[in-house]
């Protein structure tokens, strides 16, 4: 099946939301827990997620025009911090219920607890195996469409010594970290193949 | 393990690249073909890749600084289009191997085939199922790390029948598609489940 941008424009909306969801590929899923000015905190299911850089270690976000109530994004901006945490598949659907518009703390309605390390401010996810704490360290407009793309800093890295091999790698697959694809698929992964650094000379090997 | 903003700097940089790179979770993979002024193509692998947006269809693409040759960021410049193909499992060790430096096309020295679709000018990859025509909306420069990011437009979309649902959502699982973590290592996946839209009087429950 083929379609035009003209025909991707004419399609119902929510078979093109779910179309172009889907299209770029199976994506990186956290919570991102954050504060408001009460105090009061909020947790998100966030698969927009990318990796910026290593050295200064960055992950970008996006997020959708700030015309309705967004928490996550009006937290972040206030305090400039916020942490990312690892989904597993024990806690998948306390995770994509956060995604529900819940007055109160996600924490608290979808039973996930709360965890502070590091005197850092924003809450960790105390079931997650994996977290990050980033501070606010630049955003950008996307004119495209109003989006808004929130670079953070990681300013903590947690994972568990096991999942972490000697040269750096963390093994996603052994944490149990899930990955999505669309607005609502969870997929857990099964390695295929890790490769050698491509070069010319040679065909990659398995590492 | 538990590493600081200082620790991370101070970290052998190998160790911190494959660290970094992992941490953010299971990515989108795709291999991105362009072609520059003379119309020789090039094919890159790439997985700092982002939805932004369902209407109007836009997808975002991180690049490394510009400091060295880096063809397909330049030739997206020239010509303003490009194409994204996903990566099966049968042709993951070529696709791989378009990361070396080569000189010549990376359709010729890796062995996959060029393919032309709807006088879109940017070559397909044949041996992918799915793949997305683009051209360029919009170029940012995030000044965290003088990366580039890059915003196409999806004109056009392809995608076998077969794996397109009648509410739009395209099942990857079913494509082959794989996904990525950190910088070498390719996972494919399996479902765990589809959840319904997120609401607060019930829990989430499977599609």
């Amino acid at each position: 099946m083929s379609f035009s941008t003209k025909e991707l424009a004419e399609l119902d909306q929510r078979f093109r939301t779910n179309l172009i969801n889907s299209i770029t590929g199976f994506k990186s899923v956290s919570l991102v827990g954050t504060f408001n000015n009460n105090r009061e905190t909020n947790l998100a299911i966030i698969s927009q997620i990318i990796h910026i850089g290593a050295n200064p270690p960055l992950i970008g976000l996006l997020f959708r025009p700030n015309v309705v109530v967004r928490h996550t994004l009006e937290n972040i901006l206030a305090s400039e911090c916020f942490t990312i945490n690892h989904i597993k598949r024990d806690f998948l659907k306390q995770a994509h219920h956060t995604s529900a518009r819940w007055s109160e703390s996600e924490f608290t309605t979808c039973g996930l607890a709360e965890e502070y390390l590091d005197d850092f401010s924003a809450p960790y996810v105390k079931e997650s195996s994996i977290k990050l704490g980033c501070t606010l360290a630049e955003t950008m407009d996307v004119k495209s469409n109003g989006t808004h793309f929130i670079i953070g800093a990681i300013e903590h890295l947690h994972a568990p010594d096991t999942f972490i091999g000697s040269d750096g790698f963390v093994d996603l697959e052994a944490a149990g970290t899930v990955t999505c694809s669309g607005l609502d698929s969870y997929h857990q992964t099964k390695k295929i193949a890790r490769y050698t650094y491509a070069k010319p000379e040679y065909e990659p090997k398995e590492v």
